[in-house]
């Protein structure tokens, strides 16, 4: 699974703006990048009329569209997935995923603190706090920058999050929930697995496997 | 995988309108639908402004939204995904996929025919033409019904699709291929892997499995 850092901070304090901004700075140093944004309010991005939205109402649970640049997938549940979950199952291939929002997770954060809004962090005490980006003077344990210096709030992503992650060569979901595994029972399960399925046809050379086991 | 079947037929002739009442139809019959509706010309899901159109356009690669009800994804791909690697990845838990389109596949198909649009079925030689909706006389080795006829396309789809299928208990894939397996291999296969993984904490007595192993 690719490492994880939530912007956070107050509506309307900027987390969208300096969210793209550090987006198209790591993509430009190379870096692939998924976002999650969290939206406890809803979205309307299916709308009424349009196709998704038919096949949605008649009651599929997963409705998805596929062009030659895009596809989608919308998925109805019945209980709000937890980010990683999505992140695991859904945000496969990136380098770092950005979520905005999901200020009450342990995820590391860097907060966006704008004076008009409100000059008070609302992840002040979070140990996980990188940064907070302010336009105002804030007292915090945690670095304080110019609201709008996104180049070092991308500092901070690629040193502090994208090189410091090792990405896990096995992952291991049991029941949709993420299995943490010691290196050495990871060493054991990865080699296990691939040295079954690398003597089957259309198997040799392969860069990733994926398996899903059903009862 | 969930077994698929097409709706197929021209442009106006009906097809979402069938589709939509035959997800209704298998609903009400307690089978759990997804559907995947091909786009040649693009669609405009992700609306300019929109947080999530902005998320993409900064470059990120996928964007994610994520509420209580539902959550999307939204993938750009450098050339579009094969309809089975789609379903594999993103349409999972379903009893069966129901795709728009995709005339061309090998999937088993039901063809819309509208007189109004075109008398002549778009898929009249395809082997996995199941069946013709029509409001008009067709000759076709498939059989022909009533445009309106939806609990019959529920039938067949109830009775020929999901009924029919036995769902692999193991799927592989590699490098976005999926691996069609012989039942001697997936069974030791399966067996193996689930052997090893049953042992460790937290994964006693689960349902699914799902491992991702990269070089």
């Amino acid at each position: 699974m690719a490492p994880i850092v939530s912007i956070t901070g107050l509506s309307g304090s900027g987390k969208t703006t300096l969210l793209e901004k550090v987006v198209t700075e790591l993509t430009k140093r190379g870096y692939t990048v998924a976002t999650l944004k969290h939206d406890a309010h809803g979205f309307d991005i299916d709308r009424e009329g349009k196709d998704s939205w038919r096949h949605a109402k008649a009651g599929a649970v997963s409705v998805a569209l596929s062009s030659p640049e895009k596809f989608v997938v919308i998925k109805n549940v019945k209980k709000e997935w937890p980010p990683e979950r999505i992140i695991h199952s859904y945000l496969t291939g990136a380098d770092v995923v950005i979520t905005e929002g999901y200020k009450k997770s342990a995820f590391p954060k860097i907060e966006v603190v704008r004076k008009a809004v409100s000059s008070k962090p609302v992840c002040a005490g979070d140990e996980k706090l990188l940064a907070i980006m302010s336009d105002t003077k804030i007292k915090s344990k945690a670095p304080v920058y110019n609201i709008n210096a996104f180049k070092k709030a991308a500092d901070i992503i690629e040193k502090q999050i994208i090189k410091k992650h090792i990405d896990a060569k096995l992952t291991l979901i049991a029941d949709g929930q993420v299995i943490s595994l010691k290196p050495f029972i990871e060493a054991l399960l990865r080699e296990g697995v691939r040295g079954m399925i690398q003597s089957l046809k259309g198997c040799e050379g392969i860069e990733e496997i994926e398996i899903r086991i059903k009862r």
